[in-house]
């Protein structure tokens, strides 16, 4: 680095930072990043909020060797305070309520005495990236200085930019090794497989979003046990009843309507306990960062804001998107088909033979079947993401429930069409059994493996990544402070971390978890020990994903979340098909058609059938009527909180004076007269 | 009436009323009532609110030789304005939003320089129903003045009691004559016949509940004219092909699913209007006035209230009212069965010979079923009424939809059992076809007739009313008056609306049309005609209904309502069910079935159906999600204001001067330190 660079770094930093620096977040910018844009991204960082910037505390480490910077962001209590007054942060009231953090009622909050520890690391770290992120770009901002090829739009957010263009290249909030040691204790370790998990202080460092998946993991596996025992006891007994099918499929149609509608209600205590029930998304909430269009004004605060039409969403979405998806889902099922002829063909020419090269043929379907879904899989799974950006969603929800649902459809489709099609097109039960058995147990024991292996990469990987931060401490000696400087300890726990692998979203968890759902549900009536297949895995699931929240990957910023969205939805939907479907299958087993009269005609058994679906969907929808999505003493709180805030609006007490109606008198007759 | 009694009513009255009095509400007594009720009645009403009284004005007529007494009841503007602050009565803001209205905030509402006829004369006789009903016992008052065996509860409401017991026989607010000749002109007239109805003078005249009534009433009815228009083009066509009555049914289910949700739309733009929208029961609304229970306290107000144990309404429900009702189902299913037996017995014995006699014999069951159906529908009406009074719901919501749900169950039963067991047990299509026709002319031209003398019955009690007021006005030269004078007009109006009829609410109107819309919808593969006879019927059933508000019921008591409640899921309820009946029908129809290709086995036909069934209701299901409940300028509106109060409750705004930091800076280092 020259000189010249140099000075221009250092003229950048307004005020010396105050030691001690404690950083929250770590940006990373691009080795061989250019000087101006740095300088630039750190004068923002720094400058007050009047003149656009985030008011934030920046301290820069130069590498010298490697030409890299990377800034430590930290920021002031009153800074962070402010931020979460503007951001509407909920924190425990005087009176033990939820309520949106206001300065000027600050002295009314738990926990205030302590400044330093009123707000969790968790929220603050959230606090920074919302008020990085809210950096903007200006009229006359139109490029990143250094890159003029680099274009900025008004009311575009520039910390975007530079991770979209990878000027930065890493952004991530430092963990609490402590915190998070104690955290792994009580979550994973062996000896507390079956104690509950301690959601309250997953939310507490990792924020509401993964602690409801971690919740509704765990809550899902428990309600696996019941229909689990009822296959164990099916598998160990003899009793060969007809109606064997038709009792565990009635019972499992029930129960999860039942489970389902009881996590609506833990749920709400949940995010109750939280204080994020009431977070309900609305057309004022601030358009996610990536949202683009021509600059205009929010409909209902009238604040500037890009404004996309509603016609050209809908067109995209209607015109372009829908008929990919579909082109897409019908490939996935022309090659179910192909896998199919292709495995007649080969069972016709191979099997009669015993040899292993027959034997090695006679797999050669399956194992292109594979390989081709994997590779439409990952490019459908680009395209999804590329389109869903391309519809220009206003708000974050519905951006990922978009998203969610390509995904679903295709995950869906490729999982359950062969299903389907072995259950009601060639209609083969044994078949059907055995290829569902060797799906779930196949996907499971991958997955399995694969988590398995997770403490031995673990232990590879953190080998590499303190070789990384040996190097990098080698470098340590041959670095620039900028602005106050950061601890070696610190400097060492970031380099660890950066070399961690990134927390990609709970939507491929909650994926596996929707598919697995969907095996153990859809075809209950087929393969009885479906679930117990499932809770096994989930147990150690649960496990080895809070082994890789904590150990494998970089800390993730805390997200709210009140409900997980449309999540619930998908699984209501598979729990209505699985009706469907177990209807059917039992409708269409010769022993269950046995046991009616035998002068009954084949049109009556169909709708004998159909009236048995009819009824079973018409309970689902009784049990999910008369189960409140809201514990009682939670509507109660509720309610309190409304009357009071109803009360508090209106000023006013129930019982007037006389002397203030004295007064109303006088003004009604003054106007009157 | 002795000088005693005199005396002792005009020491009740505290205070002259001034003059020119203008009463709202009138109060008759029976006659013959005990003087201290009467007495201790006047007393409570005009009572301070802080003695537990209702602060009203009140004038007394004392009809001397009929030993009767007449109240009448105003009140002053600013105890108006009082109860409208403390019931939280929506006005319009000088922003044009609905508000609640605020005593304080009292000289920004619009229209209050004109204090007299800011509230509407609607609203002041709502407001003082809800003031005199607010007058409840206290723990000293345990009985009624006067009658030692009518006991009070502390804590119900006096007037109530007063009224249940017959101490007072008539209750009702007065019309404005002027105000009410105007709104007839406007809506019922024949040169009016095929304009709107002027649903904003309704809803001022009658509130919100009323007009809504006559909104849908309207709506439904243009929605009938598609259905209508294509019947009307089957039935002069000569086109006969077996696609008719499929294309009619499917048009017809989805229409009905599109005819609600835009209703929805369509109903939250009226509730927007007239600042109901966001009316939602909760649990600290004040409970019915006829609530009982041990007194305790609100869960969320504090405030004393009566405490009924939720396990005990859950108990009576399940174990004493579902059982009933069930019977009395069970009844008017054995009943229709015996009818049908009977029929048969007499078209065998009786059919062959052409006599007047037999003829006759030949209508003898169905004039059986006709009165035992009407016989066990009034005794179950009573039974019901009872049953639901017995289960104590606390709020008028809870109260008034399980009461729906009790009749329209009965009435469902009672009008189309016959007709589903004409269309799927004995599978009779010509049968169906004119049973269906009978029922639904038959009813409607019962009601024609009924409302086409509708005029000619007014004419009649008319000159009744003219007679008895004509006594009273006899009477009127014998008359004592007490606390300021009632002009005579005032009381010649109210003589002749003493003797109107009462109107029992909205209830039996929404019946006929629930009746009706099942009717149309269920069968209509089999009947395309039913929606134009309904279309017919409905034209003139809004005028009539319309005629009968203005000229022949008593002015009732404007009631609040942001939607149709409970009526909105029961024509959903139909519509669904519609879809299965009419996919029966259609795959029953032998015409249908030629369409097939003929190797197709009569399974395959009726999985065929029930898959067409699944995909119509998806499709329902579909347009029903992708409607939104609201227009978007609703919604945005609905944003803007709250947003607007959340900004008035944080009082703060988002360019925070840099004193205000400071302010907070040093208040954080004060904390720190």
């Amino acid at each position: 680095m020259g000189e010249e660079e140099t000075r221009g770094l250092q003229s950048v930093f307004r005020q010396k930072t105050p030691s001690p620096f404690r950083p929250y977040v770590v940006l990373e910018f691009a080795v061989g990043a250019k000087q101006p844009a740095i300088e630039w991204m750190i004068s923002k960082l720094q400058a007050s909020e009047s003149s656009g910037g985030a008011d934030l505390e920046v301290s820069a480490v130069v590498m010298t060797f490697k030409k890299q910077t990377v800034l430590y962001i930290g920021a002031k209590n009153s800074r962070l305070l402010t931020a979460a007054d503007m951001t509407g942060l909920s924190k425990i009231y005087k009176d033990n309520h939820y309520r949106e953090f206001s300065i000027e009622d600050m002295a009314n909050f738990k926990g205030i005495e302590d400044v330093d520890s009123f707000l969790t690391t968790a929220e603050k770290q959230k606090l920074i990236l919302h008020e990085m992120e809210a950096v903007r770009a200006s009229d006359e901002e139109d490029h990143i200085p250094g890159y003029d090829k680099i274009k900025l739009w008004t009311g575009k957010s520039i910390l975007k930019k530079y991770l979209s263009r990878d000027i930065i290249t890493k952004m991530y909030p430092l963990h609490e090794p402590e915190d998070l040691k104690k955290l792994g204790a009580d979550w994973y370790q062996i000896k507390r497989i079956f104690k509950e998990q301690p959601i309250d202080d997953i939310r507490h460092y990792f924020g509401e979003k993964i602690a409801l998946y971690f919740a509704f993991l765990g809550y899902y596996t428990i309600a696996l046990i019941p229909p689990a025992f009822i296959g164990i006891i099916y598998f160990i007994t003899s009793w060969q009843s007809m109606y064997r099918e038709a009792i565990f499929a009635v019972f499992n149609l029930i129960w999860a309507t039942i489970f389902l509608e009881v996590w609506k209600r833990y749920c709400s205590e949940l995010s109750y306990r939280w204080g994020t029930i009431d977070m309900v998304s609305s057309t004022y909430d601030e358009p996610r960062a990536n949202y683009f269009g021509t600059l205009g004004e929010n409909p209902v605060t009238g604040k500037p804001e890009p404004v996309f039409p509603k016609w050209k969403r809908s067109f995209r979405f209607y015109c372009v998107t829908v008929p990919i998806v579909s082109v897409a889902l019908g490939i996935a099922f022309y090659i179910m088909l192909g896998y199919f002829v292709m495995q007649e063909w080969a069972d016709k020419k191979y099997a009669s033979e015993k040899s292993w090269v027959n034997f090695s043929v006679l797999y050669l379907p399956t194992v292109i079947y594979a390989v081709l879904i994997g590779i439409v899989n990952s490019i459908y799974r680009k395209v999804a993401k590329k389109l869903n950006d391309w519809e220009n969603h206003r708000l974050q929800s519905a951006y990922d429930n978009h998203l969610i649902v390509k995904l679903i459809l295709f995950d869906f489709v490729n999982c359950f069409i062969s299903l389907f099609y072995v259950a009601f097109y060639i209609q083969d039960m044994a078949l059907l059994r055995s290829h569902l058995a060797a799906l779930l147990i196949t996907q499971q024991l991958i997955g399995q493996v694969q988590e398995a292996m997770v403490p031995f990469l673990f232990l590879t990987r953190r080998k590499k990544q303190v070789d990384a931060s040996m190097k990098k401490q080698d470098a340590l000696q041959k670095v620039e402070y900028f602005n106050g400087e950061v601890t070696e300890e610190v400097q060492k726990q970031a380099g660890m971390e950066s070399e961690m692998e990134e927390y990609n979203g709970t939507m491929d968890d909650y994926l596996e978890m929707f598919l697995q759902f969907g095996y153990v549900f859809l075809f209950s009536s087929a393969f009885p020990l479906a679930a117990l297949w499932a809770l096994i895995n989930n147990v150690t699931e649960i496990r080895s994903d809070a082994f890789k929240m904590v150990n494998i990957f970089q800390r993730p910023f805390a997200e709210s979340a009140s409900n997980i969205g449309a999540w619930q939805v998908a699984f209501e939907l598979i729990s209505i098909m699985a009706v469907m479907t177990n209807c059917a299958l039992i409708g269409m087993n010769p022993e269950v058609r046995k046991l009616l009269p035998s002068d009954i005609t084949a049109v009556n058994i169909v709708l004998i059938f159909v009236a048995v679906e009819h009824i079973i969907l018409a309970i689902k929808v009784a049990v999910a009527c008369l189960i409140p999505d809201q514990p009682k003493w939670v509507e109660i709180e509720l309610a309190k909180i409304a009357y009071q805030s109803k009360l508090a609006l209106q000023e006013k007490h129930v019982h007037r004076s006389e002397s203030d109606k004295e007064k109303i008198d006088a003004l009604l007759k003054e106007k009157s007269q």
